[in-house]
């Protein structure tokens, strides 16, 4: 890392923790992890095995500082780094770099992905989204985004906000609807399970062809029989059968086939 | 194929034609495919090297037939097998056994997985869901359908129904959150590609765990700010803002981090 030189990272979070791991597995070494709370520095450090400290007096002295913390808490991080001259970048999808202005030299290092402590992940193919408030700092953020993915793009804040909102339709509320069929399945004696090869390929082909051309089911074909049946056994779940009517309804409107 | 003697086929959709494929790749030929429509069963021919046929003479003396037509025309085709000796099964998920009780010997054979013909799907590891109306034939159905998948099992027609409904939720309706996502991605510049890698990890993590604790975001946070930034995101977009609202309340009401 001669281009970067020392790096620094804030956080213990998920992405703070697979940060440091991904960047370790490279055999990238930060040269201090700032953690506010006991307990999580200490998991960090007997973890990943790194240097954890508890003030900013060795982040000050880093080159590149990556601040991995809860967007509510960027603000406070920056306010004690007012004169830092190495490149800062925050981690999060929805705040704008400007929270950052405070600092010379900022951006942003967004790993499109989910991450928690328990799952090993590779950046091989992640999206890391970037930005710099200078072209300099923009080509070095790419170059230090190389070594983790060879899936690196530019991203500005409007961009970034599109993205953000754009995931938790294909990611969260994707969840809820594998959350709902869980529980349809669960009150008939079903494992989830049996769902798997049909997500899987249901989703590949959806990225393959398109979600439009993927579309199957009762409300593409206006299958209006079937989708009163659905209805009628969903009478008890009221919650679950809004759901259902609100998709079935935009299906319908917006996927039908002539 | 001893036990089984010769095996028809009815129907020229997605799923009769995928089946055809599936057996022909094991060695399984078909005595005869049944269908109605001249180009359909023109493609069948060039493409699959089968038997087709327009009238019912030879799917009666076959052994085993797989009625896989759409729902609705079911009936009619059993309406020319009252005498029917072999047995029969369709491969729908809603439709009961007994559309099928005009005929001695009947029964269901349905795959558990979304079919194009453009598309190679092995067998191999789709859930292949079986009912017969006699242990005898239940016995033969699960010997012919362990030929094609390791993934066979037992699902009377109440099971179906809710395996069917299910299926609405975590394949058609995950894929329309697709569609909003790449509807989002596309009015920013963007490509829905950038989301694969987080979709596919989410996906793996929600069935490795449950979909309950891979769920993250916005909604599962009670992170209001966000929510509210992603309503006004949406404000020129009423179908997808409401969709938006009904899954983040749902969230915040059953899934919400204490």
């Amino acid at each position: 890392m001669m281009q970067f030189g020392k790096i620094a990272v804030v956080g213990a979070g998920n992405v703070a923790y697979t940060l440091c791991k991904v960047l370790k597995n490279k055999e990238i070494n930060p040269c201090c992890v700032y953690v506010r709370n006991a307990s999580a520095a200490e998991r960090m450090r007997q973890d990943l095995n790194v240097e954890v400290v508890s003030d900013y007096k060795k982040v000050l002295e880093s080159d590149f500082l990556i601040i991995a913390v809860n967007d509510d808490a960027i603000s406070e991080v920056a306010s004690h780094l007012a004169d830092y001259k190495g490149l800062a970048v925050h981690t999060s999808g929805t705040k704008p770099s400007e929270v950052l202005n405070g600092i010379e030299r900022y951006g942003v290092f967004y790993p499109l992905q989910t991450m928690s402590k328990e799952r090993e992940i590779s950046f091989d193919d992640v999206p890391l989204l970037i930005y710099a408030n200078s072209p300099e700092d923009l080509i070095r953020l790419h170059g230090f985004a190389k070594l983790l993915s060879s899936n690196v793009n530019y991203c500005d804040d409007e961009q970034r906000k599109a993205i953000h909102l754009s995931a938790v339709f294909v990611s969260n509320f994707t969840n809820v609807m594998l959350g709902v069929g869980d529980k349809l399945l669960k009150d008939n004696g079903l494992s989830l399970d049996v769902m798997r090869p049909l997500v899987m390929e249901m989703i590949q082909k959806s990225f393959d062809v398109s979600p439009e051309k993927a579309l199957t089911g009762p409300a593409k074909r206006g299958d209006f029989a079937t989708i009163q049946a659905h209805e009628e056994m969903l009478s008890n779940m009221p919650e679950e059968l809004e759901i259902y009517k609100v998709l079935t309804n935009y299906i319908v409107e917006n996927y039908r086939e002539k």
